[in-house]
């Protein structure tokens, strides 16, 4: 059967009341789908993405050759199966590839909102989602699903509407951003901000795509050591060298130099430097707890199944903080869950890469 | 009894020869010295710096609030009890306090090396140094220690110089730089040689010391993620949050977020930037079996008596990496070696703040 991928933007007038207080009014959100919806529409699944990535989970489009960042997970006959699923995935606000985000035009003007965009939270990004499901007269969904921000929204979502979903799988996600993954965002941050070509966010967004901007370039590479782990990085670059004059040119460069310097810079050219700047602020601001007496009160409102993944050598979020989470069901006698730590020395990247260290996991998940 | 703090500076005139081919001539060493230097010179114990230390090791200058970076470790009745030993700690070349370095006067000229100046490694670090030796009239020492880029010091000391020194003990360093750690590296240089103010290597040093350098400040920022772990994160800054105006003011700052900025900027006002390019590149391409068939040529050639001191949760060089060079050694059936991986979670900075943990393996070493 085909994945049937469809891609659509849904337009919203409604003000949508944000966790600090603030309003989004109008918004966008896109979103794509996979698979087709069933009559009484109990074959929903949700895909929800990490920090920079999109709605285009799984397929390709036309005249591109890069398929979608969970395309080995999502389609006939796969993890997510969509000769049985119907899956949705949808951009996040504050995000770059079609729902409204920092880079939109602030109604009633034409001119993007530029730092005028509000603080969005993960909370947030859910409560957009599942107005745009409610709009497609969608109210329960079999599972949300997703890995690193996708899971803090699959959380998100557990607690904040607890019977919206039967299943909950989150992976190498946390229950609340901790100060090493702060870190890494402030690196990414600051260097951004600290551009001279970022313009104090008044840059010129075709001008970025065309010439780069060193300062996210430099932060993104920050962000690759975080994906990946130190046994991973020696396995894929060791020491090799590439250089011009031997190994006492100054500009001589590691494999892993250059890595970094492809995929950072690269990066400029995709991705939205505000919308990262705002997506991270979400990450770092992300607490389960929030709202809670404690970590406790909030995990006592799931009742949707939980599956928790952690990957053993996330340099990101640290398996232990998954455990921590999986400890607090514990201390609250919920018995509707079950916590993996997968055997992985990839780092928090797993979850895109080794996904058949974990798939039979997810499908115990949806199929158990 | 005093700890008889002295600083020198002195100057040499025949060339160095570089690991590179190239030479250096003349080059300055400045170093600092503890305790006495007793008739026969058999009290001799060397320690080298890290990355941005200096030979300011121990002691308080007239004026200074701050001691030397290792101050409670070296001293009378301390591990390095300078009652007994006479303590010297030279600053490396290629490093910015006092002893020859990129922004030195290039001779005959009176401006700067910047650029020009030959990458340096580790191994012509520590030949510069046994050439001070040479001029001290010190032929061989007690023993020779160091932590981090020091470690990798004390180590080329041991198989470049095998009779050199009774001991060696390096702390938190590895037998060859990898490529987790050349990332870390990689963030910092980028990112310095991306900031427009660097001036393509032509910046006033005055000004950047006024006005920070941005560019280092993020490198640093990243530096400072290696040099803890995600523990000791936890325990220092937890999800502590200061704001003017709430959690969503975008530019609220975790207190994590405040001590990067505050270590980063203040940094840049006290390193330059050149030495750190040139520093980290040191750092970058040291590897102990390089100019031998492999690590186990190399380690052949050590007769020192060893010390290798790994910790735990060294996010920067891992424990592993000081265990595969006692492997190393097993395997070429050294039998003078001591290993211990301190219980440590501090991350690689326990070198520098978590003394008690390991002052006891120093001190036998020394005295066993």
């Amino acid at each position: 059967m085909s994945l049937n991928l469809q891609t659509h933007t849904e337009h919203f007038t409604n003000p949508l009341y944000l966790e600090s207080g603030r309003i989004l009014e109008p918004y966008d959100i896109t979103y794509e789908t996979y698979g087709t919806l069933n009559e009484d529409k109990s074959n929903v699944i949700v895909v929800c993405h990490a920090l920079t990535g999109s709605h285009h989970a799984a397929g390709t489009y036309e005249g591109d050759n890069k398929a979608g960042w969970w395309n080995g997970f999502i389609g006939s006959g796969k993890a997510i199966d969509t000769d049985k699923y119907f899956v949705i995935c949808s951009n996040v606000i504050g995000s770059c590839f079609g729902s409204t985000g920092p880079m939109s035009p602030q109604h009633p003007h034409h001119e993007p909102y530029r730092y005028k965009f509000p603080v969005v939270s993960i909370k947030d990004m859910i409560k957009a989602q599942r107005i745009l499901f409610d709009r497609l007269d969608i109210h329960r969904v079999e599972a949300i699903i997703g890995g690193s921000m996708g899971g803090m929204q699959a959380l998100q979502f557990a607690i904040h509407y607890p019977n919206f979903a039967n299943k909950i799988i989150a992976l190498a996600a946390t229950h609340a951003a901790q100060p090493w993954a702060i870190a890494f965002n402030k690196v990414a941050q600051e260097s951004i901000l600290k551009d001279p070509d970022f313009k104090q966010g008044y840059y010129d967004p075709e001008v970025i795509k065309e010439q780069g901007l060193s300062g996210m370039a430099v932060g993104r590479m920050a962000g690759h050591i975080s994906f990946l782990s130190h046994k991973t990085m020696r396995e894929k670059f060791g020491r090799d060298y590439k250089s011009t004059d031997g190994l006492y040119e100054l500009f001589g460069k590691f494999q892993v130099e250059s890595y970094l310097e492809y995929n950072g810079y690269t990066f400029t050219k995709w991705f939205d430097p505000l919308a990262y700047i705002y997506i991270t602020k979400a990450i770092n601001i992300y607490d389960l707890s929030r709202g809670f007496d404690s970590l406790t009160e909030a995990v006592k409102r799931i009742s949707s199944k939980l599956t928790l993944i952690s990957f053993r050598d996330d340099v990101l979020f640290k398996n232990i903080e998954m455990k921590e989470l999986a400890q607090e069901l514990e201390s609250v006698r919920n018995s509707n869950y079950t916590y993996i730590d997968v055997d992985s020395d990839y780092g928090h990247d797993a979850f895109l890469v080794e996904l058949d260290k974990f798939e039979i996991y997810v499908k115990d998940a949806l199929n158990g």
